[in-house]
């Protein structure tokens, strides 16, 4: 089976490349090739299977057909442009988000003109395609009307996902990730930071800053828990998809508070004295518009499975990233 | 008040065209010019106010740009490949529905890149962006999961629309028409042709062809109450519509035995007598898959008003097609 992944470089497609070498099969078909695509060379992957790296941008001429050119059986893409950015730069979100999705799915529908070619494409979507009003439970018929360009894009490309699979062009599954925690790496400018920042900087020995209320409720799930939603994307019979490709995954829904608990549990009171509150009018506006918690009842029913709970998050965060050892 | 309509050369357009040059004006304002486009030069409007008739290809390059250097106030935008055309031919259906579309919208925002502009856009959304399974009443916040590209293109131009809207580019509506009945002219090849042509073909003397069971349900507004949602987009206060641009319209939920007894009702036994039932398997299983009913509660609140009764729907055919007179 030959493989493709997208977005490679990313911290998701990083963790996906290795749990794919791990394997080394999808569904007892062993993995003979892989090709990592991102904009920048992924590199330092360890990978000691035959593989290609490329670094690409999906939405410039011809990039797509030259990725599809070897017909990779599975691909995975994870490429997007983050949501800050897309809203910041209008252009270049429409044109990486949209633009480059769009050229990737005609270049599967045109490769498939000259003989059959129907790849299964799992694609990243984002819990982004909601926005406000929102009920406190989304359910998984309810409408994506997003309130970000990023969202927006992630519903377009859901929409074009879903149509091409049932034109029979591509064999399309969408993951709707819950917002990821705790999200190794540097703080970031990113709205959302803070839901990892205050765990993440804490068990190094840092402090965080807590811009919104402990009573605030968000939807999460670790790399870990993504990684095996795009695995199980990969895998599964797509057959029980029907027409509607897309699916809000199965996350925790937690309260700041609740998470600065668990984190109690886990690493001590000393780690939660380094969380600082400093409330941000700005975000706390912002995040009381993010959905809040999602039933997920069809991705659980199709055999997607979440973190048991947010103490689990954070033992996955340091198992998975600090080998095992907390800095206090 | 410079106003555009794009389709102006179909049904409905130039139904709105007659109803735009009756009224003269849109909340107090004056129509100044009226600049109306289409693939094919709209002709015989009998329009007696200064007007420009434009035969242009939305998603042809420069075609848009071109039809906003005038700068309209007020936009229509109903131009587009019908249903079966667009699932006929994919290319065309995106290329015209999609990128025709989004050519637009760009040059609105190009536009307002040199100076300040942010005109309305009533776009003419369809309930095909919604598809199975569906619930018996679809309410408003019920997701958008097109089962045709038709759909499916409409669905991301609604998209397209909130986000344009909300970055300030544009100041969209999206009017989900109903299926409009009674559908004036020749019977045509759509699957949906039926539910007018079991009303128009008797009213004219003509037998017509019923595909399906009499229990079928639809949901229907007449071309009238289309131009009436049309114009209503046009004044309404958009405020109230915050990010969410897209509204489905209020329409008439009725079987087709409904629809008879209303024709029967409204021009006696003689013009049932010529509905010939020709079950049709096809048609009866993609007609199973469409939208029911809606609450349409949404738009309801803002003024929109559908038809009162089937009964109403047939009188207006007479009305406004047949000169008030039946051939029975």
């Amino acid at each position: 089976m030959k493989v493709l992944v997208i977005g490679a470089a990313g911290m998701v497609g990083r963790k996906l490349v290795a749990a794919l070498l791990a394997a080394g099969q999808i569904n007892d078909k062993a993995i003979s090739s892989l090709t990592l695509a991102d904009v920048v060379e992924p590199s330092g992957l360890g990978i000691d299977i035959a593989h290609t790296v490329i670094a690409t941008d999906l939405s410039e001429e011809g990039a797509a057909a030259s990725l599809i050119a070897e017909r990779p059986d599975m691909i995975f893409h994870l490429a997007a442009i983050v949501s800050g950015e897309a809203e910041a730069d209008f252009e270049k979100g429409y044109r990486i988000n949209l633009d480059g999705t769009r050229a990737l799915l005609e270049s599967i529908r045109l490769a498939s003109q000259s003989e059959p070619y129907c790849p299964r494409l799992v694609f990243t979507s984002s819990i982004a395609v909601f926005g406000e009003p929102l009920p406190a439970v989304i359910g998984d018929e309810f409408q994506q009307t997003p309130l970000t360009s990023y969202g927006t894009q992630k519903a377009i490309c859901e929409l074009l996902l879903s149509d091409y699979s049932r034109r029979g062009f591509v064999d399309g599954v969408g993951i709707r990730l819950p917002t990821i925690a705790v999200r190794p790496g540097k703080p970031n400018k990113a709205a959302s930071g803070f839901f990892s920042g205050i765990i993440r900087e804490p068990l190094a020995g840092l402090e965080a800053v807590l811009p919104v209320a402990d009573t605030v409720r968000h939807w999460f799930a670790s790399p870990r828990a993504a990684v095996g939603f795009l695995l199980h994307g990969a895998a599964m019979d797509t057959a029980q998809l029907g027409s509607q490709r897309n699916l809000s995954m199965p996350g925790l829904a937690v309260t700041v508070g609740e998470q600065i608990a668990a984190l109690e549990r886990v690493a001590g009171p000393k780690a939660v004295a380094l969380i600082r509150r400093e409330p941000d009018a700005v975000i706390a506006d912002m995040v009381a518009g993010w959905p809040k918690a999602f039933e997920a009842k069809r991705a659980r029913s199709m055999g997607f499975v979440g973190d048991a709970s947010f103490d689990e998050i954070i033992e996955i965060h340091i198992a998975d990233e600090l080998s095992g050892k907390v800095a206090l």
